[in-house]
């Protein structure tokens, strides 16, 4: 009920009257006032006019689940979550559901990871009050060969839902990190369970710098949060709301071909890579080329300097110059 | 100390005293004893005569921790068994201590499952007392895209460990299940946990018919156990721990080319599928050609009729004809 009293409360331009809650929600006046005295505490900021009712002036950058829900405007992505004051890591959680066959689009979030992972078992920082941590739950019918493709989704997903809340332009860095003006705002981490030729479950992590200040010394120089791009605080449950309703988007347009072939244009309108000297880090090989953009199933094209046209899978590639570390 | 005292006992032909047995472990004679009363109480016939000592007369087709760990003779691949009466399936319990970074080759063996998993999510019948259910785990350092080829290289070992402890000759159905007379003998489920170019952890569960005298009458024409084709009894351990030894040998072998070139001559001489006709199975797709063994990635070189060389990835294969439903 605390979600659907939020929802009502953010859309409404006037006054709710007690009266109206309680007959929504067949409860009494006592239950609808504890609800509302709960959501003053978190910090939402109610004026209550006797005669006229309960209106809301005000939410606070506050994550929870009955905040997200209450903003959340999607037909299965997001529409259920999981929230967790502290965690070990998002992705965990979204994996143990995911063997006990919790429903798609389940979306697990965190204020905070005591074990938040990044890419090949490196570590995450996940400190509290600042950050998005959150995994989307998928059993895409797909091969597994195509799932890799699913986190180029979310990296358009998140630019989408983070220039849809702030405006600001960010970039993607292939595959999949998030920047703007060279640093790095966001990393995404896919992980799936899959048996040869058949996806148990993916699950999609995406770890975002809202609100910090400032970062450690060694990342200083390579990290950036939208609060500092911005020079004001962003509402994070707002916008988790606005990727997952990005995402959903997103990834029914992948489904549909079971490819990037619909949304190959709108990730390389995005790709800081484009059209770039990078270098490509392969195993035992190392050379300069230049990046054309992906393909539909989410290669980065680069031209060599013989010429040569090159697809490029789950590589790491750096770009050279300009742009800081990316 | 009990896997140590029954691998004493079954390496010796004479008789071992007690006396040596203290010594060795350092324990009185009383432990001693009590190790000897619990290993006839499972079942083994143990001869103890006065002044010479102990001495094994027969095992009896026992499955526990010490039983199979007294038999191994592997460095890695099953030294360290987890054993279990009953569960819910070996795959699970694997990839449970996988995402705990359980040891490399960590064996989970299992009398009876109650959750027992065949591929895509299909039931593997998995009664008490007669079966082998058993699943290792594995951190190879591979791109996911190669490690369904493991599926592959395990097929191989149990057609190796059935020989060696056996002498039948069975055969390999493409990509994984072992055939003896056109029944299964065999399945192999693979699963495994990666992030996009990274594996975190692969499980390899394969359930084996072994003491079966029938079977129910779903599957009484398409499987049948060793003892039904020997006409005699095997001891489950003994082969769990010939399987693993072989296992062992061809995953190396595997990974120092990170492809099966080393192994395709051995495996496609026991593909049943091999110069047979075949129905090719593809999502809408189906058709007639001739199978002509697999290619150094683990894919099934097959003909069509218009005399087309394709290479098939992890479809569905039924031969036609001869092999019953294989």
């Amino acid at each position: 009920m605390k979600s659907e009293i939020l929802r009502l409360l953010k859309e409404s331009n006037t006054y709710i009257s007690g009266q109206q809650l309680c007959e929504q929600f067949q409860v009494s006046r006592t239950a609808v006032w504890k609800v509302i005295d709960q959501l003053k505490k978190e910090g939402y900021q109610i004026e209550a006019v006797r005669n006229k009712g309960y209106r809301l002036i005000d939410s606070p950058d506050v994550m929870s689940k009955a905040e997200i829900e209450s903003l959340m405007d999607t037909k299965w992505a997001g529409s259920n979550v999981v929230y967790y004051d502290e965690i070990d890591s998002t992705n965990n959680r979204a994996k143990e559901a995911g063997d006990n066959k919790a429903p798609q689009g389940t979306l697990f979030v965190a204020d905070m990871q005591v074990a938040g992972k990044g890419r090949r078992g490196r570590v995450w920082q996940s400190p509290a009050g600042s950050s998005i941590y959150m995994t989307i739950l998928l059993y895409p019918e797909i091969s597994p060969l195509k799932a890799p493709q699913l986190t180029l989704v979310m990296a358009i997903a998140v630019a989408e839902g983070i220039k849809e809340v702030t405006g600001l332009d960010t970039k993607i860095k292939w595959p999949n990190d998030i920047v703007v003006n060279g640093r790095k705002i966001c990393g995404i981490l896919t992980e799936m369970s899959t048996e040869i030729d058949y996806i148990n479950h993916v699950v999609i992590g995406a770890g975002i710098n809202v609100n910090q200040d400032d970062f450690p010394e060694d990342i200083r120089k390579t990290a950036s949060s939208l609060k500092m791009e911005l020079g004001k605080q962003v509402k994070r449950s707002e916008l988790i709301a606005a990727i997952m309703k990005s995402f959903e988007k997103d990834y029914e347009i992948f489904v549909k071909t079971e490819d990037l072939s619909g949304l190959q244009e709108l990730y390389n309108s995005m790709l800081v890579n484009l059209d770039r000297d990078v270098k490509v880090l392969e195993p035992g090989n190392e050379y300069e080329a230049h990046a054309l953009g992906i393909n539909k199933t989410g290669e980065l094209i680069v031209r060599t300097a013989e010429g040569e046209e090159k697809e490029i899978y789950a590589g790491e590639v750096s770009v050279r110059g300009v742009y800081g570390y990316v």
